[in-house]
C-alpha cells in the first residue's frame, strides 16, 4: 500500500535507508527448488556499484548480499526470501549540514511535507541506494526467466546530446565500456561528454533502452495492468526517471496508422509481425516479438556547484557543494532497468500460469 | 490481480465488452455523504462520446450511466458504487467477418494467445469503449477533489506533426474547438490535418498534456508507488498510449543538472520552487507546484484502407476496410486522461489521510 | 480494501443493497473456456432462496442471475465476469418506519457510526440478501472444482438445542428435508423446533458443518493465509456467523497431544493419516484428507416480538414487529457456506499453479 | 499473496525460519513520528519467550529485536520499519533425525506436498518461532492504540478440562501467574494440570480469551472484511489454533433471538447496549462496547512419547521423542493473540481515517 511493494505474485517488499543499517527486502514468488546462483547475483550487484571506472563515483562500497531466510542448501524453498545488503561506511556525521536544508530537486522537502520528519542522512529512504534491493530481486527473476530462454538486455542509448543512432544487432559489447553503450564510437563520445560534465562540476541525463527477447505471446493483463503499463510503472519508480515509452513511443504521435500498423504473416504456422512498431505488445499483451522500451533519466540533482535554496524554517541559504558524485548515473541505471523489467516479466509469467 | 482494478483506496474494478450488454464498474473509496452531481458526471461522459463533430466518428451512441448501488437520496453511502452504461446498438452481426481474422496492431491475436478464446465483436474487452467506466469513476474523483480546490485539465498538444508550441496561461478555451487545443490557431491546423487524414482513409496520433493545479505537497508514495509512476501506469493503461513523461520528460535527458534543478525560495514562509522542471513531483512526492505530464498516443489501428494480415489458422488474408472510424482519437482521449489523473490524485489524497 | 472483495486470484468484488436495484458482482479468475452451466448456477441460487417450505419465509422472490460480461457463447472468456440479480419487489415504503430506529443487534447503528448515513431500507448493504452474489461466485467455483473431482457439502448439524450426533457416511439425503440435515430423525426434530420457535414469534440459531472431499494435499499458504484461516475468514464474513472451528475445534482444547495427533501411514506409497482430528489441514496446508469445519450461527436478530430500542436522536422507542421472517436461517445458510468454501478452494488451487 | 503479509494499511510482511539466521519482518503503516518505546517492545517479546517458569520450556533463548530501518532518533519515520530477531543457538545438527521423517500433526508432510522441498530444521518456516515477528508488530500497534486509549488484554481461560468460569472484572492479576489466568484459584489448578501433563510426557490444549476496551464504534468493513472476520483470520493464522468465536460464539447456536438480541439505550445522548451478547461487533462493525472473543488451541503436536509415523519414502518408522518442550503453549500464546488483535484494530483505525 505505502509504496514499498512491487509485483503481484513475484513480489518484492523493500526496506532501508542510505545511511541506516542496510538495504534489503523480502521476495515472494520465487520458484521452490530454484538454484540460487550466488555468483550471478553478486555480479549483478557489481554492475550497479559505483566506482567501476573514472567516469563513475570512486567510492568503494562493496555491496554484498546476505540471505536471511527462504534458502536451504542453496535452493529457494518457496518461503519468503529475505535479504540485506549492510551499509558499511555510514559516516552520518558527514550529513549534519543537510539536516535542515532542502537540496534543490531532491526529496528532502517533499518527505518533510509528507511525513513531518525525515532521516536526512544521504537522502535516507529516497536515496538511489534503495535500488540495490531491486537488483537482487531482479537477478533472481532473471534466474527464473533464464530457464525459459527469456533474456533482458539494457544499454545506454543517450547521454546528454550524444545519441545512439541505431540499435546494433550485436549487443554483446555493452559491458565493454563503462558507459554501457553497444556502439564503441558512440560510447567514446559519451565518455568524453561525461568527463567534461564532471570537470564542469555538473551532471547530465540520458536514456536507457531495453530489449526483452523470447518472451512468449500472452504476457500482461488487459485494461489496467497492460504489460507496458506495468513496465512503465516499474521504470518510472526508478530514481531520476522522467519518461517511459515503448515501441515507437512519442514518435508514434507524428505517424499515420498506415505507417504504424504491424502486418501479420505466418511462417510454418507461426504467426509473427513483419515490423515491430508496437514494441512487442499489442492491446497490453505481449505478441511474441521483441519487447522494446526506452527510459529517460534527468541529470542527477547533486552537482558540485553551490546552489541557492531554503532551509526548513524558510530561510534562504547557499548550499555548498561537497563530496564526490557521479556526473552521470545512466550507465549504472542499466542493471536497475533490467532488474525491474525482469521482475515485471517474472510476475507476468507466474500470473499466466493461473490461466492454464 | 487480473488487471481489472485500478487504485488502492479510491478503487475501480471495471467490466464489460464493446458489444456485450454494457460497460461498468464497482467503485470504492467514494467519500460517504458525497453529493453525486449527475449532470456533471453525464457531461464528462458526453465529452468522451464520439460524434461530437465532423472530425470525430458520427455514430450517435448516447452513453448514459445507471447507478446500481451505493447511492441513496443522491449521496454516496460509502458502500460500493456500482454502475453500468448499457450498450444500445450491439449489431454484432457486423463483426462476423472479424471472427477469425487478426486485425493488424489490434489485440485480437494477443487475446487468443493469452486466453485461447475471445469475444471478437468490436474488440470485446480490448475496445476503447471500456474507457467509459474510467470516465465515470474519474468524474466522481473530480467531485471529491473539487471540494479541495484541486483541478485537472487536459488538452491536445500535438496531432501528427502539428505541435502546440507553448502552454497558454488561459486554458478556458480548450472546449471551444472539437480538437481540444487551447490555442485557436494551432487548433485550426490540427483540425485541417485530421480532416485530411480522414480523406486519406488513414489515422493519426498525437499528444495529450495534462495540468493538475492546487494539489498539496505530500501526495504519492516513495520507492515503487511514486506519484509519477502511478500517473504513468494510469496513462499507459489507456488504449493506444505509447509513452508518458512528466516535467521536462525525455527532454531532461539532454540537460545538465545545473539547468534542470529547481531552486527553492520562500515567500512569507511558504516554500516554492522558482522553476518547475520537476513537473510538480520530487522524489516521487508532490511538492505543491503544478503537476505536469504528457501522454503520447499512436495513430489508431483501425484505418479505412485494406490491409494484409492472417487469420486464426495462419492463412494470409486481405482485411477489407469497413464502417466509420475516428481518424484521430486524441481529442476524445482528453477526458480519459483527466479521469485517470483524477483517480490517481483522489487515491493519493485518501492514502495521505492515513498518515495523519 | 473496503471489504467488498474476497479472494486473491479467484476474486469476487460484490455490490448491492437489499432494496436498491439489485445485487451483483465482478468475478475474476474464472478459467478461460469454462462452460458456464447455467442450470447448475440457477439451482444453487434456488437452494438459497427463501420460501422453499413452510419453515422458511414465504416471500416468493425469484432470484435470477443475469451475466453482464465475460461470457461468450456460453463460455467464460477470462475477462471479468460481471453479473446482477435484480431486485424485483422493492416496496421501500415498507421500511419508512425504520428510517431513524436502530433495530437491536442489526447493523443500523454501526453503519451510521461508520459512514454518517445509511440506506435504511431492509438493512441496505448489511442485509443477508448480499449473499446472493456469493452463491453465484461459489457456483462457478464449484464448476471449476468439479473438473478436479473436488466436492463441497454442507449440512445443518444443529438447530437450537437439537444436535446431530454423528456425521453419517451417506450425505445424499441432505436435500431431502427443508432443514438440510442428513439424518431424517434429527431433521424431523429440527423442523419441529423451528415451527415451535416460529409460533413463539422468536428465532433460533444453529450450526452448519461442511465437508470438502478430494482436495489435494498442498492447498493453503503458510503463516498468515493458512487454509483454515482463509476458510474461517470466509465463514465469519457470512451474516449471523459467530464462530468457526475445524477438525476437533474447541474440543481440542480439552485434549492431550497423544489423543489429538494423527499418525501417518502409507498404503502403496500413498501417505495418509489414520485419524483426521486435524480436519484435513496441518500447518495451514491441506494434507489430502477430508477438510472438515463447523460454522456457528446466532438466532437472527429480526423477531416477531416488540423490542425496546432507541432512535437516531437517542430517544427510547418500542420497535413494533412487522412482516414475515424466517425463524431459522441456518438451512438456507448451507449453500452460502458451501459457496464461500468453494471460492476459498478455487483460489488456493489457482495459487498453487504458480508454484509449479 | 503467498501468505506472508497481514493487514491492509497497518501491514506486516514477515520472514524467517526456526533455525535460519533469524525471524523478522517489514512493517508499514506505523504513524510517522511515533516514539518507539523499546522497553515496551522488548517486554512484549519477553512475555512470549519460553523458559519463564517451570511450566514452560526451560530453553533460554533471549529474543532481542534489532530495527534495521524506518526509525530515526527513536521515532518511526513513515518509511518501512524492518526488524530482525537473530537466532542465537541454531544447533541444526540436532534435527538431522527429522530430515526425512514426517512428524505426526506437524507441517512436515504438507510443506513437502506443497513445495517439493523444505527446511526441516525445527519446523523451518512452520515453527511457532515465526510468531516473534507478530509480537514485535503487535507491540508497535499497541503503542499506536495506547494514544487512543484502546487496550487489548488476553488471558488463559481454559487449560485442558480446567475452565475459568467467569471473566473477573479485575484483569490486573493476569501476569501474576505463569499460566496467565486472572483467577488465582483456577490458575493454580491449571498449573497443576500442566505439570501433570508434563510428567505424562504429553501436551494439553486450552483457550485464550481476549477483551478489547475503548475501541470506538465504526471499526471494521462490511461484507467480506467484517471486523470479527478479520480478527478470526488473524487468530486462526496462529500456530495450533483450531477455533475462533466472538460474543456468545458457538453458544449462540442454542439461543433464541429474544435471548440474544442486545437492546439499545441512551445515556446523555450516548447510545449503548444493555447487554453485550454481540461481543462488541454488529453487522461486522464495532459498536463501541467491549470486543470479546475466544481462541481455541489444540495440544501441541510435539510430545515426549514415541510415535508411529512414516518417512518421505513412505516407510513406517517410530519417531523417538527428544529434547524438551512445553506441555502447554497456551499461556505463551496470550501475547501473540493480543499482538494479532492489536494489528487488526490498528489497521481498522487507519482504514477509518480514509472515510472522514
Amino acid at each position: 500500500m505505502a509504496g514499498n511493494t512491487f509485483g503481484r505474485l513475484f513480489k518484492l517488499t523493500s526496506f532501508g535507508e542510505s545511511h541506516g543499517k542496510g538495504i534489503g527486502g523480502i521476495l515472494e514468488g520465487v520458484e521452490p527448488g530454484l538454484q540460487l546462483d550466488m555468483e550471478f547475483i553478486q555480479n549483478e550487484l557489481d554492475r550497479r556499484r559505483p566506482g567501476q571506472s573514472k567516469i563513475t563515483s570512486p567510492r568503494d562500497e562493496k555491496d554484498q548480499v546476505e540471505f536471511l531466510s527462504g534458502v536451504f542448501e542453496g535452493k529457494a524453498t518457496g518461503t519468503p526470501l529475505a535479504f540485506a545488503i549492510w551499509n558499511k561506511d555510514q559516516q552520518s556525521g558527514d550529513y549534519d549540514n543537510l539536516k535542515n536544508v532542502y537540496r534543490p530537486s531532491h526529496a528532502d522537502y517533499t518527505y518533510d511535507a509528507k511525513y513531518g520528519l525525515r532521516d536526512h542522512r544521504g537522502g535516507g529512504r529516497s536515496s538511489a541506494r534503495e535500488t540495490i534491493a531491486r537488483v537482487v530481486a531482479g537477478a533472481i527473476a532473471k534466474l527464473m526467466l533464464r530457464k525459459l530462454g527469456i533474456t533482458i538486455t539494457g544499454f545506454t542509448s543517450q547521454v546528454g546530446e550524444v545519441v545512439l543512432q541505431a540499435i546494433p544487432d550485436d549487443l554483446s559489447t555493452i559491458e565493454a565500456t563503462p558507459v554501457r553503450c553497444p556502439d564503441p564510437e558512440t560510447a567514446a563520445r559519451m565518455i568524453d561528454l561525461i568527463e567534461k560534465v564532471g570537470e564542469d562540476k555538473d551532471s547530465v541525463g540520458g536514456v536507457v533502452t531495453c530489449v526483452i527477447k523470447n518472451a512468449p505471446a500472452g504476457l500482461g493483463d488487459p485494461v489496467f495492468d497492460k504489460l507496458h503499463a506495468t513496465l512503465g510503472h516499474a521504470m518510472l519508480s526508478i530514481n531520476a526517471v522522467k519518461g517511459f515509452e515503448y515501441g515507437m513511443g512519442f514518435g508514434a504521435s507524428a505517424m499515420r496508422g498506415s505507417q504504424h500498423n504491424d502486418e501479420f504473416y505466418a511462417d510454418h504456422g507461426k504467426i509473427s509481425t513483419k515490423t515491430n512498431r508496437s514494441g512487442g505488445v499489442q492491446g497490453g499483451i505481449s505478441n511474441g516479438e521483441e519487447i522494446l522500451f526506452r527510459v529517460a533519466f534527468k541529470p542527477v540533482a547533486t552537482i558540485m556547484k553551490d546552489q541557492n535554496t531554503v532551509d526548513k524554517s524558510g530561510r534562504e541559504v547557499v548550499m555548498k557543494a561537497r563530496g564526490r558524485h557521479d556526473p552521470c548515473v545512466v550507465p549504472r541505471a542499466v542493471p536497475i532497468v533490467e532488474a525491474m523489467a525482469a521482475m515485471v516479466i517474472a510476475d507476468a509469467v507466474l500470473m499466466n500460469k493461473t490461466y492454464k
